[in-house]
């Protein structure tokens, strides 16, 4: 087999005999399984009973291959995780591939069967697609945007609006694992094995979160981009609450806080990708933390903070020496193409 | 204002405070007008009767900028048309963008505003969105994966595997037109005021056409990138009839056609973005050819093309010289990032 045989082209993104070539006998039999005569320009999705909800995100992270996953797992894990936030059952995945020319075909397969994994994982299909091919120095390796449709099978209003006074705020496990890790990979640092991105999808624990507290959970939202402190105060602003956070009930790796500290990072503002932060009324707290500890991605959870009515908007961290101090969101970038 | 609040910066991608400014500041307010409180991680849908249809696409285009077009006007036109080519009509978008550091916000701006505007015209609403940034030299500028969901409102069955012997092929104006004139502004060369992009919403269209052919209707396509000649090929292939396009009734624009001979292409291979391919049954071809006449984008549309029902797969085309010589897929990559 010559180089070039291995290697994605130009021309398999031009929309003629290469890309078919790519698309048959690559990149559908890896996700869908479709057949030929399925291959029109669009998907069309089976009746469902509920109300949808629809998310995008893109993907850039770098590098695409790191401890705990890749870019395909991550493009899934991540819109799958954005219909479970709203409550809903994950059901359809499209995904956009932007591939820079000259890219390993081997490394294409590598991503395509995790994103098929992680999807067959979670419960949903990959649907339909396209890909893009640009010339060398154009995108670094490959960006990859998956937009999902999930249903909503329930009544319950779980919205970053909904967090109310006495609500205990709870965390599935520890924070900041996916973003040191793949800065670590990044950078190249020996940091041990414990460090590993988080990467997962959540939309398992969502449902038994549900069963378990009906009305009394009242917003659901994934710690990603900046972290546990940012999605705090977004949540502390759309509900108009003010809530407390408790730094020594915060689960943090002693890995993940070595690595922090030494580059002078707050593990509050790194990205988490199989994090959920629930909202829940105090009296059904106990119980939901209960059921997350249950599940295979809830054995490190903690009650991290609680909810007051005012001041509007305000976030603050009782730290472990008996402080309080503010709590903002990311000024900046902390770490560039976590996700 | 200093140079730097003009640009996207790595920040602005962060997931903090930068990316919530661009969000609330920039982005929302041009493209859904959605309030802060609604900035849940997906949007949950209306309910609608109908069949849903759902499909995805990534857009490179360079230059961003174009005779009739944006990479903005572009990205909203290709998905819409690719929806409407389901006989859908399209309800609800997603967008995701990828901008290198360093991308001025007035052209984000004209992006966005072209994003909305090509929208609001073909009358589908933004929904949801996702920005992320990379370091300059990572990217090139932007690019724009758009998802969408349409509604299938009506009964018929149309489907590239269902052209039948007898069928009319009907294409609704002049071939290559962004193809050309998106090379010919990424090269500089002057070409005149005639080579514009046929970038264009085709739903109405589509709709007219459904409204006049019914159960005759039998194949719609957009023959974007691979041009007229692959997306027939396609259709030939998935419908297993053989297909017989007339030079002769080909419409070209003169100038299209003298750069396409200049530069050595095929206006067949080159791409269109406003243009579909119908496939009628022959007793309602006249019919449907006077319906999409009367359409602001079907002025120039001619009836190209016969299907007939062997050899499975064969495309063939009598030549203005009254030879017939075989039309087969592009090969590599004619012109790339066209769209």
């Amino acid at each position: 087999m010559s180089v070039n045989k291995d290697l994605i082209l130009l021309g398999h993104g031009s929309g003629g005999r290469l890309s078919h070539q790519l698309l048959n006998e690559l990149i559908i039999p890896i996700v869908s399984g479709a057949v030929q005569s399925a291959q029109n320009d669009a998907a069309i999705l089976e009746p469902v009973a509920g109300r949808l909800t629809f998310t995008t995100d893109s993907f850039v992270v770098d590098p695409i291959f790191f401890p705990g996953g890749t870019i395909g797992s991550l493009a899934v894990h991540g819109t799958v995780n954005d219909l479970a936030m709203m409550g809903a059952r994950p059901l359809w995945l499209s995904v956009g591939l932007i591939i820079e020319e000259g890219f390993g075909k081997t490394d294409l397969k590598r991503i395509l069967e995790d994103m098929r994994g992680a999807a067959d994982a979670a419960g949903l299909k990959i649907v339909t697609g396209d890909t893009k091919v640009v010339p060398r120095g154009k995108a670094d390796k490959i960006f990859i945007t998956t937009s999902g449709i999930g249903v909503i099978e329930h009544d319950f209003t779980i919205h970053g609006a909904n967090a109310r006074p006495g609500d205990a705020v709870i965390i599935n496990g520890t924070v900041g694992d996916h973003g040191i890790a793949v800065m670590a990979a990044r950078e190249g640092l020996d940091v041990g094995t414990d460090v590993i991105s988080d990467s997962a999808a959540l939309n398992g624990l969502v449902s038994q979160i549900i069963g378990a507290c009906g009305n009394a959970l009242h917003v659901l939202r994934d710690p990603t981009r900046g972290g546990v402190a940012t999605t705090i105060k977004e949540i502390a602003q759309q509900s108009e609450v003010s809530i407390t956070l408790r730094e020594e009930a915060l689960p943090i790796k002693t890995a993940v806080r070595g690595v922090c500290s030494i580059l002078g990072l707050d593990p509050l503002f790194v990205a988490n990708e199989g994090k959920l932060l629930a909202f829940v009324a105090a009296d059904a707290a106990e119980a939901a933390l209960a059921t997350i500890r249950s599940h295979p991605l809830g054995a490190n959870a903690a009650i991290i903070g609680s909810v007051e009515a005012a001041p509007a908007g305000r976030v603050r961290m009782e730290t472990s020496i008996g402080g309080m101090r503010s709590v903002e969101m990311l000024t900046g970038e902390q770490l560039p193409r976590i996700c």
